[in-house]
This record gives C-alpha cells, structure tokens and sequence, in this order.
C-alpha cells in the first residue's frame, strides 16, 4: 500500500507493507486527510519527526478484534494513551505521558491507505457529517477545547487573532456558542471566509486595540501573535495560546503580570461536541478546503499547502 | 523635611516642601518603611522613573480632612484609583486604567518623611501587629492575592520558586492556607528561614523535577524561572506568575500549549487577609529584616538592599 514518509524535509511516497493489528486495534481505510499546520512543521524537522504524518483523517474500519467495528466510517482520537496511569484514569489521556501520539509521536499517521488506531480512540461518523467535513473533526475538536477550558457566556466579546485554518474554526465554534467573536486577520479572502460565517472581522491595521478584550484567542501561529493578545486583553482577562510555535518566543511578562491576564496553553479536545457540531452544520468547512491531492502526489500537496494564501489541502489514497 | 530621590541610577536625599493634604486625603508621618525589588528596578530605570520612590510603610496619620483618622497607626494600599471607571466600580481599582501608584507612577513614594495618600487607601494597623511587621502588610498582601486568583485546597501541593523576600513570604502565606508547599532556591540560609517557618525546602541542584506539581509559583525574578516553573508543572496545572522579569522573557511556549498549563499573572493584593494574617502571628517576618537605615543614608541603604544574600532593609525617618 502507499504511505507518505517525511524525512530531512523531503515528502515521499512509499510502498509499504499493510500494518498489523493489534490486540484492541482497528485497521482504518482511507478515506480523506488534511494536512494541518503541525504537518508542516514535521516536515521542517520538529520534534526529530521522521515517518508517515497525519492525523486528520476519515475512514473506514476494514479489519478490528472487535468486529462489530467493521464498515463502521469514524474519525479517530489522535492520543494514544496507556489506559492505566493517573492521567488515563482522570479520562485525560490526551495528557498520559506514555502516550503516542498518531502521525506525530512514534505511531505512524494517516496520509497512508489503511492505518491503526486503538478501538477506544475511534467515534463513527453520522451520515449528515459528508467524508470531507469528517476530516475537519479533530481540528474542530481542538477548537471545541477551549470551551472545555474557559467559560464563555453568550454574548462574551472575544477577540480571535488569525485568519489561518485554525483561527476560522475557532471563530465559528465559539460564534456558534454565542459568543460575540472578532476575528483580527490579514488576508482579505480569509476574512471574508469568516465573514459569510457571520462572524465580525478587522483587517489587521498598524495598531491594534488595547486592554480592549476579556478573551483573546491567539491562533496566529506566530511569535508576534502572544505579544499582540496579551496587550489586547483586559486587565484580568484570559488569553487562549493556540498557535504552537517552535522555539523561544520573547515575551514581554510584565504587562501580564501587572494587568494579571491569565494566559491558557490549548491543545486537542474532545470528538464528542466537535461531531455534533458538524452534524448541526453550524460550522463551514466548505470554504476552508482549497485544495485536493491523491496520496502519491503528497509532495505536491505538502508544496501547495505550504503556500501563502492556501487554506486546508486534502489527501485521498487515489 | 528629608526625601529620597531617585534619578539616572543616583540615590539622594533631599530637603522638600511638606506635602499639601488634598480634599479626601491624608498626611502620614512614616514610622518605618522597606525597600522592595521594585524599588531597587526603579534606581536602574525602570518605568522612566524620577522622584521619591518606596510604597511599603507604616505610619500615623497626622493630617486629613476627614478627622477621625488622625493619630491613627497605618499601611496603606499603592494604587490611587480615579474612583469613577468601570474597574473602580468592580471594586478592582487596583487595575484603574487611570490609577497613580505610591512611589512607582506618578505619586511620589514612603521613602520621606511625610507622604500622602487618599484616606479610602488606608488601613488601621490592630496593635497586635509591631511597627516592624507593619511594613510588611503591603507584600504581604501581594502574596495573598495568589490565593483570590486561585483555589489551592487543603494539603495542595505547591512548588514555590524563589527564596528571596517574596518567594519567602508567598510560601509562608500559602503555608498558613493550609497547602502543602515546596520552595525552592539557591541560599542555604534564606531556605533556612522557609525551614523554621515549616516549609520543605529544596536547594536547587542540577536538575528540578519536572512534571511534578500541579501548582508553581514563580518568584525568582529571574527570566529562568518562568521555564523552570513551565517543566515542573503537571499537565493542566497552574502557573503564577509573580516576579515581573523587566525586557523581554524566552519563553518556550509549546510545553505550556501541549501540556495545557495556566499562566496567571499576579501582582498587588487585598490589604485584609494580610493583616489578618500578620496580626495572627502565623507569618514570620522578623527574619525576614536584613538591616535599618535612617532616611538619611538611603544611599547605603539601598546599596545593602541590592547585595546578595540580603533581605528585606528597612529605612526609619531617623
């Protein structure tokens, strides 16, 4: 079967054999992927990544110990935990320190024909969620867990900065939770993706507003991004740190510790209301798809979904 | 009457007017008051500061349109607030936009013989409480802000990092809470003083355990110490930010993002629970007093505030 292999910054395609399935394992067709932004940032060396990304997927389980599974199409939880430390026993496996983590952290990922994911890691898809919106579920799910996190009330003004995939589904699940969003950008065609939303926006200007917000979400997925959202929020307000970037941001603390801003580090979230979500169609994704890739031509897609302007590029095995 | 006077980095002392008393104010005449780290920022130019500086003192009212508070022993809260905008009314003038601050913005400081300040900033001292320990009512409190901000329980355990005057004082506070703490630091005879107040220490060796408490606080005042307290924390534990590190601060924020860590910065605090507190006698204080200067040799004064190994140096008016 085919699967992408990143190494030393290259993307290649390989022949490789079809994996095995463990005890308690599924083996998962598939169907669609997106290549996100952590995609990327392997391919540019991070944490020493070398092997098959991926971890936004659909698919269909093609072979599993419990064979009820079988045909079922799912989405999957990309923590593979131990199921038995204090962290897995507080249903807060996402943070077990002997997880892998798949396509990221030594469990090959999803831009491959068929992968495997522990049975306790998959959700079935409904059929009102299409297979490309599917693909959508974990990063949606990762927006969803800054509700998980903070409290939010309906009409809460929040700032959201960054106009990337990540920043666009983090305006929509929160605007869908009530919130009064806007969402602070610099490309005009993002924005408008935001805007069709019915989500308020700015283009960015020389200057942005002051101690304006009591929520700002940061999703620039630049060092600039932190910087700009503490100086945005109000005295004792909350600042969700979304955007990971690799190595050393120089932050200016003392503007958070004078106007005690409570800053919130945010990873993945919970399937659960991120499929019911996509379910409702509260949530556009349509617009946040630009472009559409077969497997083996993965070092294209890698190129394209790497370029200015490009939103989120899909991968299918043919 | 005398006055300290910091400008480009020089300490003097010079003769000045006696303050005017404005509507709703008081005149104080100080009994004693201590140098801060603040303090000691602004002798290097910090904030652009110019004039008398020092904002933890007691005194006596000696002056005030509203009588009744004349002859009556004090501390005093730094924050002068408008009294008028949306954080006053929240009763968070602390966080005033339009606020002056004793000693550090735009209201000169204790270090004088008579200072000012509105009569709604100050607190009776109860007897119980010593001129001495007095000063430290302000820090104190600064302390005891951690525990507004964030539910520690009984038996908690808490790292503390830092055991200069505020790391001692903040594992004390949340020793007297009832937490379980730790401090760490690099002065065999500063951990010494965290010992006899009851606090398991720590001296820093090569390594600090990471991942280990659910709850750091950082009070090193050193750029260093921010990461150190990001690795020590569990996943989705807290963080308080306590020493304002002026300049930019490195910081690697995908621990904090991929392990979910709170950040919250924390700065003045309510005057009550510290006087509580110190009028209780479950903080220790006097151990914390290095050396006493009269007004008139601040320089010295200041010059033993900034040497290693020191504490807290007192200035009495003579």
């Amino acid at each position: 079967m085919l699967a992408v292999h990143l190494e030393s910054g290259r993307v290649e395609v390989r022949r490789v054999a079809m994996p095995r399935v463990p005890e308690n394992f599924a083996r998962i067709r598939l169907i669609a992927a997106g290549i996100c932004s952590t995609d990327l940032e392997l391919q540019r060396g991070y944490y020493g990544f070398k092997g098959t990304p991926g971890h936004e997927f659909a698919g269909v389980v093609s072979d599993a110990t419990d064979r009820s599974w079988i045909g079922q199409r799912v989405a999957g939880e990309i923590n593979l935990a131990c199921g038995k430390c204090e962290w897995c026993a507080r249903g807060l496996g996402r943070h077990c320190p002997r997880r892998s983590v798949l396509g990221i952290v030594k469990h090959p990922g999803a831009f491959r024909e068929f992968l495997t994911l522990p049975v306790r890691n998959l959700h079935r898809v409904p059929a009102s969620i299409p297979d490309e919106h599917a693909v959508f579920i974990e990063p949606v799910a990762a927006a969803c867990e800054i509700l998980d996190q903070v409290k939010i009330t309906r009409g809460e003004r929040v700032a959201v900065l960054g106009d990337g995939k990540l920043g666009l589904l983090i305006g929509q699940v929160l605007h869908a939770h009530g919130a009064d969003v806007i969402l602070f950008g610099r490309h005009r065609h993002k924005l408008a993706i935001a805007n069709r939303a019915g989500i308020s926006i700015e283009k960015n200007g020389k200057k942005l507003p002051e101690r304006e917000y009591p929520m700002v979400v940061d999703a620039t997925g630049s060092p600039d991004g932190l910087r700009s959202a503490i100086s945005m929020s109000t005295p004792r307000g909350t600042v969700v740190m979304k955007s990971t970037v690799h190595g050393l941001v120089p932050i200016d603390t003392a503007p958070a510790i004078v106007n005690e801003i409570t800053l919130i580090g945010s990873r993945c979230g919970r399937f659960e209301p991120a499929i019911r979500l996509l379910a409702s169609k509260k949530i556009r994704v349509d617009d946040l798809i630009s472009e559409k890739f077969p497997l083996d031509r993965a070092q294209r897609a890698f190129e394209r979904a790497a370029t200015r302007g490009i939103l989120k590029v899909l991968l299918y095995p043919r």
